[in-house]
């Protein structure tokens, strides 16, 4: 079903790639677009550019692109900054939107810059703001009416544990909070959707299963029936009414024009735009489908095989997005030892190695491929060897 | 002296590029600079690239490049995000600096995204802050002991008026005030000293005299005696003081690493990092002068051969940029007749038609070609043209 989307990308010779959910691969289509833009555009057509080459209206244009991907309405997600900022965008413009609440609820499996991020925010607002943690599994219960925002990522970046977000988004509601999901982990990889969930923002990188390249832009979505409601506070002159009219004071834009900030990454962008090529004909439901089944026989043959590795993900594929993680002491060695052998995958600390299966590029065979690289390596505890101590990592 | 440096940027047949203000010229190296990030790092690499192809590192790495530009010791620079964002990073950054005052000085030449940037950050505050905002030339009166922060950018856009930094800063520092520098009009202009100076926060983009390509990624300049008492607002992963611990609370890294928020946008990184390479052995008071030369004899030209036009930049070359501005009621519909004969500069509303004068791919026949198609238009009146009347334009 995939063997043309597998066509789409390059993948060096040797390598099993089960690491999309850190950065995907590139789109051999990026090479053309992005050149392209650079002399065809940048080159030749200069600052007009901006008007002629529809650089400025790229963040939208390209924004509606992966609004379909999560079920965004077009018109209502926006490209731009980095998923960081994107975050205090939202839980900034959610705290606003319930002025008399002080307590935003996240979870302990949440990715750390979200967190941070809203404590740079709270240090700034100095109200008397709490963001309180607490376990993933206890946020059904937390949700009640001294919470003014819920702050989630929908896929554990250690675990792969994928929230409830229908329910989840449906009893905050039903409490009166405004809800922000981070989609970094579940946009590309399954099938989301914004609208029916009825979620009032959510945003997410695209450099992980949407292949847009190392730190592509972040997106944000807001729902249409809020958007006119929030007041930036990020408020740049992109996200101006008019940007051009050079006023002193600022005034924000129509709709999600005003999540805008700064000049946009136009060549960014342009490989984002090419990668997003790939999902052009696929259906959301195949990809989430053949990733559970890829999910699966890579849990039964490591389990049959490996039996040190401790499954770390739900056992349950519904309660699991596109990636499986185990726990291992020496988790870090062992995922350098696969690295080595060409199976790259990740590690996060204390002791998980994760696979993404990303069905676009990644088939049975691989899997096949991959558990008996990994078994190889654990009966030879080539784990153990010095060359594989060193640590670093990236998300 | 700079025939050199024109061999490095790539400009069309036909064009004199007097808009390198705006959007600095594709230089040459960038294709080849991008299209092994490309193939050789992303798509050989993939997700070893953020260590083993040096792309985490790449924001302070290319920082000190442009800190070189701007007279910045080494480690004290860093890259990322937009203008914007940096503008905001160091007015919060500089409040809380200063906690016992509550007014930001800034002037009505400020760039407007400057502006917004501090409202939108007053507004989430709400603390009691005040914006004041004075004619250019009242800024050194109004220094006093109530101000907190000072926000001005060095070149006017619209006009190329030269603040005077040093002496501002100084005046500035003696009031107790904290200083950010907008060195988006200079940085690559004109010599820039930072630290003779003895700024607190210089913020600049690199798409204009950098050459960095649309969008390109901002820089914030902090200084080290200020640093490490610097708490970020925008507090993401990356400025943390172990990223890939993944701990659940903020602690900001060290020295100029705190000020990083989220990945590194590393294709654009790569852009950048080609455009600078025109700066290898350029004087930057080489380029000063000759940008005073070449302006002297635009002005010069225009003022004796189309007398409609009024010189709207300071007189003095001592007080401008690297810019010369005109106004002249039809100075949209001029600069479309302009640009349909092959000379590309810019318009800002009201009235204003602006010209840069950039020695590295410009030089004197440039001048004296733009000098006869401008006069030529101006004694044809070819601006009442309606074709060149449709409103659009990017700064």
């Amino acid at each position: 079903m995939f063997s043309a989307t597998r066509q789409r990308f390059h993948l060096p010779d040797g390598v099993i790639y089960l690491d999309g959910n850190s950065l995907g691969p590139l789109p051999v289509a990026a090479r053309e677009k992005v050149a392209s833009l650079l002399d065809g555009q940048w080159g030749e057509y200069l600052i007009r550019g901006w008007n002629q080459c529809g650089w400025m209206d790229a963040p939208t244009r390209i924004g509606d692109r992966v609004g379909k991907l999560i079920g965004a309405p077009v018109g209502s997600v926006v490209m731009g900054d980095t998923l960081s900022i994107k975050v205090y965008q939202a839980v900034s413009s959610a705290l606003e939107l319930n002025p008399g609440r002080r307590i935003i609820l996240s979870d302990t499996g949440n990715f750390p810059t979200d967190l941070y991020m809203v404590q740079g925010l709270l240090r700034s607002l100095d109200r008397g703001y709490t963001l309180k943690l607490v376990e993933p599994e206890e946020v059904a219960g937390a949700l009640d009416d001294s919470v003014a925002a819920l702050l989630l990522t929908q896929v554990d970046y250690r675990t792969g544990r994928l929230h409830d977000m229908p329910s989840l988004t449906q009893k905050a509601h039903a409490a009166g909070i405004v809800t922000v999901w981070d989609l970094a982990h579940s946009a590309g990889a399954m099938a989301v959707d914004v609208a029916s969930c009825d979620v009032d923002f959510a945003v997410g990188c695209t450099y992980k299963y949407l292949n847009g390249g190392p730190g592509a832009p972040a997106f944000i979505y807001v729902a249409p029936r809020l958007v006119d409601r929030v007041r930036p506070a990020l408020s740049g002159w992109l996200g101006h009414a008019e940007p051009f009219a050079f006023e002193l004071s600022y005034a924000s834009g129509a709709g999600i024009d005003r999540m805008r900030v700064g000049t946009p990454p136009v060549i960014a962008l342009a490989a984002l735009d090419a990668a997003l090529d790939a999902w052009d004909g696929v259906d959301m439901a195949d990809v989430r489908r053949m990733s559970v089944e890829l999910s699966e026989q890579f849990i039964a043959g490591v389990e049959s095989q490996c039996p040190e590795l401790v499954l770390a993900s739900p056992r349950n594929s519904e309660d699991r997005g596109s990636q499986v993680s185990f726990s291992f002491a020496e988790g870090f060695a062992l995922m350098q030892a696969l690295i080595a052998d060409g199976v790259i995958g990740d590690f996060r600390a204390p002791d998980i190695v994760r696979f993404a299966f990303t069905p676009l590029y990644i088939d049975r065979h691989d899997v096949t491929r991959a558990i008996g690289i990994l078994a190889d390596i654990m009966r030879d505890r080539r784990w153990e060897s010095t060359q594989f101590q060193t640590r670093t990592g990236v998300t």
